[in-house]
């Protein structure tokens, strides 16, 4: 590891603006990994796999060419850090490096290239922050590749299980997450020791920039989201509905046991359930993914037997999800009797709601003010490695670029302008954080 | 063709009852039947194949036992006639000897084996009936074979297509139906004249014994149905609501296009009209048999972006199948609006109602009283060969025998006492019908 480089150069060229940010830094990197990281069909920066460790090297020689001081962590996780002036609990700017199979070019990396983009516009205006900025590329937070959530973030903050490590395999290859973490460099020893690498008391706040993996920004046409929490769920991913199959034309309505109308009218009833919380002001989604009769014994003319279903709900209250869970197992015993079949829900998984800090959401939004960029507060529906610090009480804040066609796609849109935009509002956070003093 | 043997014998062990029938041929008959087209799972009776041709092999054998008068038509029906007293119109007693891949023994058969054991029943009895009685044993009923329906029927009255004899191929070897016609016998040629072998003038009327394929008569515990009429329909077979695939987690309410939630809303409000209309007395059911998301596609954490599914209307009376294809129509229309979602239900393929001719209703109710039969007058919702002649204009009935655990599968059941009882309302029927002198 090469020493802290006191933010040398002092390049003249850097803009004089109160918030410096160098996009051209981050427009060259989006190129480059699109480059190294494409395939035929989007991008793909596999968990501890050559795509994720092309970005890794790359961001690494980025940051060695601003002087930053740059580590790694058991987790194989980087930290990029920009000496500040005090000696006093630091920022952290992260985000994830590694994406879904056949993805999109800016989930993930939007966040690391924000947090360089903003280290390389001080450096260039020649101007030393008032805390140490360090610059977090977190590794392995896809769940598509491992099947388990934030393993990067949890490596870090020792919330990784043994367990995980040895039984948890890689979707593509079938290989064991300690055994591709020790593979890429890390320190599964250290990680089994529960120890947590990282000190959350060391870590003054942490800002997450994403691209929004929903339509909000675009269809209201702002450019900037300011998140307040990151929902909690509880989930029924194999659920089904048991009737009995019978000849359509020869089975009247009172003996139908149909789990068509039968699950339909879950689904309606949920639907209506949430228009009624959401009146309320509860912060809420209900999702029925798949729905699915069984295609070998379905036919037109025959009253479905069998119904297969998931279900997601998302709130960032966690009363909210109480509620809802006490709505869907009350509505499912009306349901079963109503309609003479049964409910067979399966396991229920959840995750917690993450709250973010209400000191830097009134930061955040006081600077868009005064740097006239257009925002708007909400809700953040995914999953992000934030939740994992806000969980282990590190002040958290997100901010959300405007992005098209969804994420996980090839097709995931980010305009730089937007990106240049969020940049602008972290590079004014961390010149005058909301911090005691 | 052996002539008509006159009701030789005059067998004296002939019950004494009223309404003789002849049980015990029937039971042998189902005993052979199922020894000789049973398979490893239920029975397969292959339409103008070796299943079926075994079982018209089987009863024109025990026709000519009887002395009766055997024919077989150009789509190669079977007719087996005893004479009767007058010179005048005869009464039709027919089904079908096909089955499905792996179904029951006793769909179809029934109805054939019941005109044998009421013919049999009069021979053993010495008993000559009013009129003839010709036992129709009719080809090619189930449309699991050729996608065709009624294709016996149709071609003994003149009403099947040289396009269908050529085009329409048979599901398990990709034969043409006018090539397995003529393989088992036929003459394809009269076919395509569009001649109808029989007249309709000279059937005073067709009655169709057949299992009940629903589950009326054995929840209310009574043996045999008397049928009103058989239900039309109207049916979109491939029909599809199309969204837009977006994450779950990160999609408000408002801009969602859930194809889920939207198909699930018009099962609902279809579900809510069918109640409507039957608390109105009218005849109707409404059943979605296939009702699918995309299985490539679809994830829990996604909001569904397609549904394909079926949609079955069926119902006794045209107004009935009209108004509910105007409220399809509107509901959809409105759930497009509502939920941002477009439907493609894709193509319209329906089938005319059949009213069975009511002094037959009436009359079977009046011997079903006298012999002590209970029965349930009912509407038949499965097609059958009996909606042709209804349609031809002959005065047409339909008994239903009380059956458990549906029909098209190997676990059909009928108990042969109730099979007899029906036998028994249809001897009487034959011995005193409901014609004009």
């Amino acid at each position: 590891m090469t020493g802290l480089a006191e933010s040398a150069g002092m390049d003249q060229s850097a803009t004089s603006d109160s918030a410096p940010v160098d996009i051209q830094l981050a427009e060259r990197l989006f190129d480059e990994l699109k480059r190294r990281t494409g395939t035929n069909r989007g991008i793909t920066r596999t968990s501890y796999g050559l795509g994720e460790q092309i970005a890794h090297d790359m961001v690494r020689r980025e940051a060695r060419k601003l002087g930053l001081e740059v580590k790694t962590d058991p987790g194989c996780n980087l930290y990029m850090r920009m000496k500040g002036r005090e000696k006093r609990p630091g920022i952290f700017i992260g985000s994830h490096l590694d994406s879904v199979p056949m993805g999109g070019n800016f989930d993930g990396a939007a966040g690391v290239l924000i947090g360089l983009s903003v280290v390389s516009g001080y450096v260039r205006a020649g101007i030393r922050p008032p805390r140490d900025i360090t610059v977090m590329a977190v590794r392995a937070e896809e769940s598509t590749w491992f099947g388990a959530s934030y393993v990067g973030s949890r490596a870090a903050l020792g919330r990784l299980t043994g367990k995980e490590l040895d039984q948890v395999k890689r979707s593509s290859d079938q290989i064991s997450l300690g055994a591709a973490i020790d593979a890429a460099g890390g320190d599964t020893e250290f990680l089994r020791s529960g120890k947590s690498y990282l000190d959350p008391a060391d870590i003054a706040m942490f800002i997450e920039p994403h691209i929004e993996q929903g339509p909000v920004l675009l269809e209201r046409q702002i450019p900037v989201g300011i998140v307040t929490g990151i929902r909690g769920s509880f989930r029924y991913r194999e659920a089904k509905c048991i009737g009995v199959y019978a000849h359509s034309g020869a089975t009247p309505r009172e003996y139908r046991s149909d789990a068509v109308r039968a699950a339909s009218a879950l689904v309606t009833k949920l639907d209506k359930a949430w228009d009624r919380l959401q009146a309320e002001g509860a912060d809420l989604v209900v999702t029925f993914g798949q729905f699915s009769t069984d295609p070998s014994e379905a036919a037109f003319s025959k009253i479905a037997g069998k119904l297969s279903f998931s279900l997601d709900v998302r709130s960032q209250e966690p009363q909210t999800l109480a509620r809802m869970q006490a709505i869907v197992i009350e509505t499912v015993a009306r349901i079963e009797a109503e309609h003479r079949v049964k409910f067979e829900l399966g396991r229920l998984t959840d995750s917690k709601s993450a709250k973010m800090d209400d000191s830097i959401v009134t930061a955040l939004s006081d600077f868009a003010r005064e740097q006239g960029i257009e925002t708007e507060t909400m809700a953040c529906g995914a999953g992000h490695d934030a939740a994992v610090f806000a969980d282990a009480g590190v002040p958290t804040g997100m901010v959300f670029i405007r992005n098209a066609n969804g994420s996980h796609n090839p097709d995931e849109h980010m305009d730089i302008a937007d990106f240049a935009e969020a940049a602008r509002l972290v590079s004014a956070l961390c010149l005058d954080p909301p911090l005691k003093a």
